[in-house]
């Protein structure tokens, strides 16, 4: 499908590099083009399974928070008891809304003197600024001029090495170094969306995206750095959530499979906690699972899925698949759908619908691997 | 460029139709896809300007505000007095930030019970619910299953006629009625993003897009009708405004163009007032204008814009150029842009530049026709 290029759909300062390296196929996230391929899938799952993988994720934007009431404001903003956070440290969370649902499912750094919500596709900047203004927040918010660039694969932590020293392996999780590479500023985050490992660069100067992404496809080379884009067979395998993709715009946390992410019994208030302690008390209408396409060892070819498509059981539908794949390491066809929560919990057998006609799919915990 | 599709991205109602008639071109807006050419922009340009053409706007969505402080709410977020709007009424509105800046020039919708914001390219269902709640209205918001269908051109009224009766003639601009067509409930309302005059059909029921898309489809054939989209060459011709498009994160209203759509004296209160009238009062910094592009007669060729692209005055930058055509009723290269207001009021002469080189370019009112 063709995309119309205009200025309503920005460019990462990534662009120029990821077109000279031969993208072929985009999507639009956050209002900004986000590559998804290169032309060879398969050589990008094995670089980011295998190798190191580089993608331009510049459209996960930041939403910034600073100012005198930024630990407040931040805090009211996020089903998670911050209280603990320190700097230098990041944090998946959940930002929902005041019914509960999910808004999305950012990944908030705590800097020396701000956050920075790094957001999945959902425009969290109109939502902030509402609810800081209208609750009075004594905090300026913005989106700041910040671009990820992702380092992904099991040789990604050697790459950084190689850039910014030894010391960056003492990194835990989602925690972060305020540096630069070259004077390049940039804040380096062990992250990313993959469960292959890496890191994610934060680039603060817009105009040197293609000197940072040239910088590091360099240092790469001897490991076989490549161009990729967060990949849907990797995720699935994983069981990473596609906020927006395999979410629906009624899902709550608990139906995203992030319950370990919401505190209902803190001290702590932000928006939604009635609602999403309501949720935890009785359980969540719905969960998000793994599906296993096929029974007895037939492996269905995955088929198009353009639309979340309709997951039956006896008939009846029970739930929406959202992504599927062949998985190279399972040898299986996998997918993850949101579905009844009692047929999730009694792993009753359900049926998909490809064009060819039904398959039978059967409950597998996330992740697959 | 290629997009790759998926559940992230939506499909309207009328998907299945723009595809059998021959789509070639997409675009994303308000996380759908939003069809912006068949392969033949000329006949589109001229089946618009000429006779009729059919535009699914389905990405075109709505935010729907219902219960009892309905008025209230719908008046807090909009920056034009509403106190005078009738049942049945639509009007231009800007939805401006605490500071002023422009989130959304909607179309607003009056219905019996309920409003509607009629949305440009920004997910303001966040914002309005933050508002709603963060302020205690006693209101529902939700994102209703409404999706517009235009039929514009100067052959639509007829159209319209024949397929809704006489009494539809009647109708003033903005204004709608509550109907439906051979049983599929709609709203038709006097209204589209072109100056040739049409009709917006807002469908109430997803399930029956195609069937409206070729019911319209069929009474139109003796106009001349053809598949078409918001079309940027007769847009600027009229100097319509393209949100997210032509303006930049921090425009005010004021500076897109939309003065006349902002009350700062009215005694109704609403979002931004304090900020939008200190702008009233010392006049923005920029305003929305047109520019013909070459001089003396010079008509050069339209250059592709993916992004914004700066204009200079005596070497330094004094805004930015967000689209340009070749106008084939004016002859002329013609422009829109966001440009100092010192330069726009004295008429300087300003400098664009295109991959050929300089060109020189003239502040010209809008619209041009």
């Amino acid at each position: 499908m063709q995309l119309q290029p205009g200025p309503r759909i920005r460019r990462s300062p990534y662009y120029d590099a990821v077109v000279a390296a031969g993208a072929t196929q985009f999507s639009v996230y956050n209002k900004m083009l986000l590559p998804m391929s290169y032309g060879d899938r398969d050589a990008e799952y094995r670089r980011l399974t295998e190798s190191v993988a580089i993608w331009d994720v510049g459209a996960e934007r930041q939403v910034e928070v600073r100012g005198p009431d930024a630990d407040a404001c931040v805090q009211y903003l996020t089903s998670r008891d911050l209280s603990k956070m320190k700097h230098g440290q990041g944090k998946y969370v959940a930002m929902c809304d005041h019914d509960g649902r999910l808004l999305n499912d950012p990944v908030l750094l705590k800097l020396s003197d701000r956050y920075w919500f790094s957001l999945a596709d959902s425009d969290m900047l109109l939502w902030v600024r509402a609810v800081a203004n209208e609750r009075d927040f004594d905090v300026r918010v913005g989106e700041p001029d910040v671009s990820p660039l992702a380092v992904q694969g099991p040789e990604a932590e050697r790459l950084i090495v190689d850039l910014f020293g030894q010391h960056v392996t003492a990194l835990k999780y989602f925690w972060f170094l305020e540096t630069d590479l070259d004077g390049i500023p940039l804040i380096l985050c062990r992250s990313g969306w993959s469960k292959q490992g890496g890191f994610e660069l934060f680039l603060q100067d817009g105009s040197r995206g293609v000197e940072l992404w040239d910088r590091v496809v360099d240092a790469g080379e001897r490991y076989g750095i490549g161009p990729g884009a967060p990949n849907d067979i990797e995720r699935l395998e994983s069981g990473l959530l596609s906020w927006g993709g395999d979410t629906t715009p009624d899902s709550n946390p608990f139906e995203a499979g992030m319950a370990r992410y919401v505190d209902v019994a803190t001290d702590v208030d932000y928006i939604g906690k009635a609602a999403l302690r309501r949720v935890a008390d009785e359980g969540p209408a719905r969960l998000f699972t793994g599906l296993v396409i096929g029974s007895d060892g037939e492996r269905p070819e995955p088929w198009p899925l353009v639309e979340r498509a309709p997951v039956f059981c006896e008939g009846r539908t029970v739930g929406t698949m959202s992504a599927m794949a062949r998985s190279p390491r399972l040898g299986t066809t996998i997918a993850v759908a949101q579905i009844e929560r009692a047929i999730v919990e009694s792993r009753t057998p359900v049926e998909v619908r490809s064009p060819a006609g039904p398959s039978t799919a059967s409950i597998h915990e996330l992740p697959f691997i």
